[in-house]
This record gives structure tokens, sequence and C-alpha cells, in this order.
């Protein structure tokens, strides 16, 4: 399998993490794919043209995207623990979990996006918006912590996961730790797993 | 249920269509909640701290987000012809499809709010980021579009279908249907569904 892939896209280090988590990460062929959004990639838009990474292109050319719909393809490939529970109310607590992983995830993309615009660009009422849905985000998880760490690991602990792991890497100055213990605690033992350590972001650009 | 609604979001005309389609629409009390982009809504946020919209709010309090997730919700409460595909490789091609439309619906709303503006504060390499990969999906979907009309009608013809929708509500002066006969086609039987009748879209502000 072909993975547009770049290491530090952190919807990239999801599809990866789940990989890990099930065994199928030694059948990925990872293909560096710079998509940034100013900059539309023409090669990857012949497998999506949304020109969005992570894209995954199948042996028989099949293309799957975006990383929810490659993480399900992953848990499909195994028989162990699932990542996508399938009684339906555990699934629908990990889909609402990776839906706000995800879309933390989206807004702190956009927010930093809005961030290295020239100053005269930049919308105040916009920064301000990505600021204070952070923070209720943030508050939300600090709330639902103690439910993370007792529930079975799945596709809404690796979204959450990700999207806290970017936090550090690219808003390190917001020490979200500071306000939410019981999250940072939960956030340790994330870090601890094997498939996320084995991706860990290095900026090396 | 609960569902914070609007009449001019495409993804809550999604989840409202889906309802339609498996016949719970009569079960949702739609709640008024107008989430722009730019202003956090302190109410919503109490349920869904990203302030997106829509947001379902099950009688037993669950909350449950975003649209893909309330849609999957929706079509396990009946049991005929399923929107999301139990069969591997159908599920598949019905969530790409689902990302597909969500994410050209995703990069048009973020389009207009770029366009929306004051002069001064747009971005050119933005603006033509959009203006390129909405025209690539658009020419995607048209190869896509025998494919579309000869399968079985699943969560990726609502999400596709709604994007189209949009184009036509928001920037009708593209004219998508001049360079894809075929979309346009299939276009006019997914507008011609109950459901989608049901959920048109009037601009009352």
């Amino acid at each position: 399998m072909k993975l547009h892939w770049s290491p530090r896209s952190p919807f990239v280090r999801k599809v990866v993490i789940a990989a890990h988590e099930v065994g199928v990460a030694d059948q990925l062929q990872c293909v560096r794919t710079v998509a940034a959004m100013m900059k539309p990639h023409a090669e990857l838009m012949v497998d999506n043209p949304l020109s969005k990474i992570p894209t995954l292109v199948l042996d028989d050319g099949t293309v799957l995207y975006d990383s929810a719909v490659i993480c399900e393809y992953f848990d499909g490939l195994h028989a162990g623990p699932k990542l996508f529970p399938s009684l339906p109310r555990e699934r629908m607590t990990a889909l609402r979990r990776q839906a706000l992983g995800d879309g933390l995830l989206d807004a702190l993309i956009l927010w930093r996006g809005e961030m290295m615009r020239p100053a005269a660009q930049q919308s105040d009422p916009y920064l301000a918006s990505f600021a204070a849905r952070t923070e209720a985000t943030l508050a939300a998880l600090e709330r639902e912590a103690q439910d993370l760490e007792s529930s079975a690991f799945s596709i809404g602990h690796v979204s959450i996961g990700c999207a806290l792991a970017y936090l550090d890497f690219r808003f390190a100055d917001r020490n979200w730790r500071n306000n939410c213990p019981r999250l940072a605690a939960w956030h340790a033992t994330f870090l601890a797993r094997t498939s996320v350590g084995a991706t860990e972001v290095v900026d090396d650009a």
C-alpha cells in the first residue's frame, strides 16, 4: 500500500499510529508528499483532488481518504481488539471522540495558517475564535479525561492524542497541561504507547 | 432528539437528508443555532466545544457530532437499505465519497469565508488554491459520475449531492455544470429525491 505521507502532518501521524496498533505498518510504502494548504500538489491530486494527506493507494489502485476512512480500512485487516468498536454505544462514543480530536486538529491547523499570514492579512476575530474554541475543547477533554483513561483504546483516543501532541509541537507556548491535569495524565499514557513512540514528530525542516 | 440546526448549513442539510432517507426525520426537534466561524456560540459549545453544527443531543443526553457520526447513528435506527453499506468494498467506496463531498464542502466554506474578508485581508494564493482544488474535485466527480449513478444510494451520494447543491447556492456564477454534464445529470436525480426536496435551502436572511 502506498501512503502519501509527511513527517509533520498530524493526520498522517494518526493513520500511521493506527497502522502500528493493528499490525499493518510494515505493509506501508510511505511516499513523502508535501501538501501545503496554499499550494495544491499536482501529483497528489491525481489520487485525491482535494490535495490532502493522508491519502492511501491500495495495490489494486483503489484510493482511500481521509484519515478516518484509512483508519477504518486498516481496522478491517486484523482480528485483534478493534479501534472502531462494533457495539453501537461504544462505536458512537469512539466516533464522536474521533470527530472531536480531528475537529480540534482542523482548528489548530487553520489557526496556525492564520498566524503565519502577513500581519496585515490576519483577522483578529478569526484568531480570537480559534483561541476560544481550543480552550473550550481542552476544558471538555479535561472533563472527559477519566472516561478516556477507563475506556478501551479506540480511534477516538488516537485522534485526541494526536491533536494534543500537535498542540505540543506547534503551540508549546500555550502550556495546555496547566489547566488540564487529568488530561495530561492520560496523554502521558498515550505517548508511552509503542505505536505513538514509533511515529514521533521531528521538526527536520 | 434535539438537533442544533440552521437552514443554510450544508452539513446540517446532509444529516436532515439522511434522517428523511432512513425515516427518522419526524423524531428531530430542530433548534436554530447560528454557528458562524468567527463567532463561537456559547450555548452550542456546552454540547460541542468546537462550536459546529450539526450537533445532535439524544433524549438521554448523549451528544453526537460531526455530520458523519450523526448520519451513521441515524442509519443504525432503521432496517431498510443502509446509507453505510456493511460489505467492506462498498463501505469503503461510500466512506471515501463522503470524505470527498465533505472535503469539497469544507473547502467551499473556507473559500467563501476568505472572499468575505475585507479586501486587504484576503490572500491571493489561498483563493487560487481553493479554485484549483474545486476544479480538480469537479473533474474527478465527473469521471466518477457514471459509477455514482449505477451504485446504490449511500452516504457518499448524500455528501456529494449536498456539496454540489452548496455550489449552486453560494457559487452559482461558477456554472459548474458547464464542464460536468454527466455529474449534472446525476445531480438532477439527487435533487429529485423526496428527502432532498424536503430540505431545500432558502436564503431567508
